[in-house]
């Protein structure tokens, strides 16, 4: 939190005022994930505390957690696992549902994107309230993953969100907080 | 298309015949993604025509181009674009539509994404029709980006997509063929 290399990271996340509605501020990660010494460092930090491990899949979560995913498995020389809104993996999934601010969502995972006992590192731009990373944890675990950790940009720690995924017994390690929601 | 790492790369490429309908043979990337072998050398062919060149940014259209574009930014120590589903993205943008097999959709790009003059890679994980990979070299254009390249992982000769990349003056690389559509 207190780097300087957080400071700078910080500082290249985009605050939009009053969306998506007013009173919201939106932390936009497009500007960190524009900026190639920004992004690299991004990817860098997340993994930090993993580097020397054997992860064996990065689970992203449509659609930011994929770009970062995506990063973090080359990074990590792992594999990556789409957790994905319903409807779009084409094979055998499990699926669950998850609220969201409004009503209820589900989201899926291929049964055989993992093999039993494999370490997975789950990533997502942002935890807010946490719910969608706690029903990817519970998916993981449903098809077998061990699921090491679970790593984010942004913690927004007003809505303890970390909270819920520490509490299911996952690490979570987070490199910049946002006052608010 | 004949080395052998290209055939290996085919064979990590799950079919799932008659979806998402009856006749359709659908070409599952995720088993390639879920290989931390295949997807380091995917992410390496993919990207091997520019090694030691000046890449700016990558950008990956929604979703799965997130997940490959993620990796080749790293890979390249570029930044990332998002070219996403209309109303995802919070900041100004420009905006295109584009034909889909039934109607039309819309895509946009952050209309500072680039600088102008920036050398940009598009990256998706098929061109079919190359409807979508051509809206997305239009809008890059259009906030002044050098598109050099576009690169896929699965190429459908029969629809001619790539040949529709290629007539806009943008170089296309795929690292192997599939019959039918």
């Amino acid at each position: 939190m207190t780097s300087p290399i957080a400071r700078i990271l910080k500082d290249a996340i985009r605050t939009i005022p009053d969306y998506p509605r007013p009173g919201i501020e939106f932390r936009d990660i497009t500007t960190l994930l524009g900026d190639a010494w920004a992004f690299r460092r991004a990817v860098d930090e997340l993994v930090q505390p993993w580097a020397g491990s054997k992860i064996d899949k990065v689970a992203g979560i449509e659609a930011r957690g994929f770009i970062l995913g995506g990063a973090l498995a080359h990074q990590l020389s792992a594999g990556f696992v789409p957790v994905r809104k319903k409807g779009k993996l084409p094979s055998a999934t499990v699926r669950i549902a998850y609220s969201l601010e409004y009503g209820l969502d589900e989201m899926e995972v291929h049964k055989d994107a993992v093999k039993p006992g494999e370490k997975v590192i789950l990533v997502d731009d942002l935890v807010a309230t946490g719910g969608t990373a706690e029903a990817a944890v519970k998916l993981l675990r449903e098809i077998g993953a061990d699921v090491i950790a679970a790593v984010f940009v942004i913690d927004l720690p007003a809505l303890k969100g970390a909270d819920k995924i520490r509490a299911l017994g996952v690490p979570v390690h987070t490199l910049m907080s946002f006052d608010g929601h």
